[in-house]
């Protein structure tokens, strides 16, 4: 078992290790004692771990209530997050009670958004099911939900209380979900540890504890130096803006993470081909997302991912800010006109 | 014409004068020059101030964009949030862009709320245009909506870029509305200030600039000292415990300054009856509130708002904070078993 804690304004620990679902009543209990818990979970994942999950916090003494709603990316807006409210205010939980998101990101973004502002704010656990919320979203105080004009663009910062994050759901998730995670680890990868994208080369290491861990200790120091996202937290953005779009254009039948990856092979293609970074670079990351049976193109054209992108919160006014590689395990910030963005998504839409 | 500056974490500025809403422009474009302006207000405030605040901005160089509800309490709720959190897409405001407030209370908690999670923050610049909203909710960053469940039950703390008080939107204001916001003027007389309850005979007083000035400094410097309401800002909510459960009981057509000014009688002749303060401290304040023609009594059965102020946010788990007076113009905090509430109802109940 690890255990990091997160240097952040207000620091919290994430734990990793095996089993930690079967004792999540200890686990919050001990932060929590006697507190109601609001178990927020989607149809899939509270049919596996729900019963276990709600027993361990009865055990534990607290009172746990449970909101389930349908699975998948459409359910991660305004309306489910209503609903999920009137459950928060129904149950009658106050101030000192706590929401536990149990599953992946779009559960951990919804119940993430309901503690921040149920009361202007209770606590978040998070509960990762998901290789792709253990490694990314489930760290970091991220909360938000999608509106029609594209995703996350309703929001808050509001830091977990704590994070559980159990490998051995890992075990039992399909093989196009774990995937999805590994992008995420890939990312990390190219931002600043090219170890890592070499050392990653099956899903298997993927969801080991020792890869899980070195992410999460990456994603713990850039978003506790930068927790309002106004500097290099915006690093962890690689491959979001034309990911973002490639989601919303497919009306998102593409996942977060298929899209993520094609995302991050558009721009660092556009970069290799603009001479920012070696030729290389993009051709090791589009082996190794081929090896993962990630997508490295996509048939949306240019001009509808340009549109799309524009309504993305990384745009501000005129300008966009674009995380650029210059290698592999070196990203920077380029902060441009917005206009660039639609070269820069041309100059990457062949594959190599 | 006043400027207060209120020492919060991020600091701003509180301008007090007449004339302000046909020099928006200037003011909101000083801060953020010619960046896109989101003005939301509801349909009586827009019919009256609507044209003069958006000709301003669009003279000063920015970009007015407008979103307009019905008004009232009523569409202080998800759906009206929603609808504007997606306006705020449809408009394409950045991160870098504003929300302006141009209304009471509604408009400001609402306003304030979209702005606080649109994109995870962007400024809100409050413009309020009635007393209620000057002297109270335009100040200190609470922002929010309700839920069925009660009031106010969804939001954030987010604190305003500027606040831009025009006193000449007083001179046209209904009797009624000024009445609420006389009620908090009262409020901050009860609190903490006994000069200023003696002082505040008529609306016309309260109204003035003098005393919005007054109220203003209070507000700053109590919420200054404690952002996140988990102390002394409590005080504020002297009479909205019981306040809001009128509210809601009503079905919000007890209006909020009606609603707490009644709050405020309950809770301080319970007080008095209890020996925790001098019968004398009920009856100054029960005549005060008289002579603005503001209620200090309701039909509505003991039980019914106790079990409404359960689900009030000041309720944490098993106990709730009230805020008794030991005098006029002294009020502390005092936590106990919610059920304790149920007596001060009851013994609040008959006026004196």
């Amino acid at each position: 078992m690890h255990a990091i804690t997160v240097p952040a304004t207000r620091p919290y620990q994430v734990t990793i290790g095996r089993g930690l679902l079967s004792r999540a009543g200890e686990c919050i209990g001990q932060l929590f004692p006697r507190r109601s818990v609001a178990v927020v979970s989607d149809d899939t994942v509270f049919a596996l771990y729900g019963q276990t999950v709600m027993h361990s916090l009865e055990a534990s003494g607290c009172t746990p209530c449970s909101f389930v709603f349908e699975h998948g990316e459409a359910s991660k807006n305004l309306t489910t997050y209503s609903r999920l409210m009137e459950f928060l205010a129904r149950s009658r939980l106050t101030r000192a009670d706590v929401v536990a998101a149990l599953g992946g990101g779009v559960t951990g973004d919804l119940a993430g958004f309901a503690a921040a502002t149920y009361l202007r704010g209770i606590a978040a656990v998070q509960l990762p099911t998901t290789l792709l919320a253990a490694v990314d979203s489930s760290v970091g105080g991220k909360t938000a939900v999608n509106l029609p004009q594209g995703k996350n663009l309703a929001g808050a910062f509001h830091l977990p209380a704590a994070v559980f994050c159990d490998c051995a759901a890992f075990d039992s998730l399909p093989e196009h979900i774990v995937r999805d995670g590994c992008a995420e680890v890939l990312k990390y990868g190219m931002i600043c540890d090219a170890e890592l994208l070499r050392l990653a080369k099956t899903p298997d290491v993927c969801k080991s504890e020792a890869v899980i861990e070195r992410c999460v200790r990456i994603k713990s120091r850039i978003t506790a130096a930068d927790e309002h996202d106004t500097g290099q937290r915006q690093l962890l953005n690689f491959g979001h803006t034309i990911g973002h779009a490639i989601e919303a254009c497919s009306g998102f039948s593409c996942s977060h993470g298929q899209a993520v990856a094609a995302g991050m092979a558009y721009i660092t293609r556009a970069a290799a081909r603009m001479g920012l970074c070696r030729e290389e670079c993009a051709a090791e990351l589009e082996s190794t997302l081929r090896a993962f049976g990630l997508p490295v193109s996509t048939s949306i054209p240019a001009r509808a991912l340009f549109e799309a992108a524009l309504s993305d919160k990384k745009c501000t006014g005129q300008d966009i800010t674009l995380v650029l590689p210059q290698a592999v395990g070196q990203c920077v910030l380029k902060t441009m006109p917005s206009g660039c963005l639609l070269d820069f998504i041309k100059k990457g839409e062949q594959p190599l």
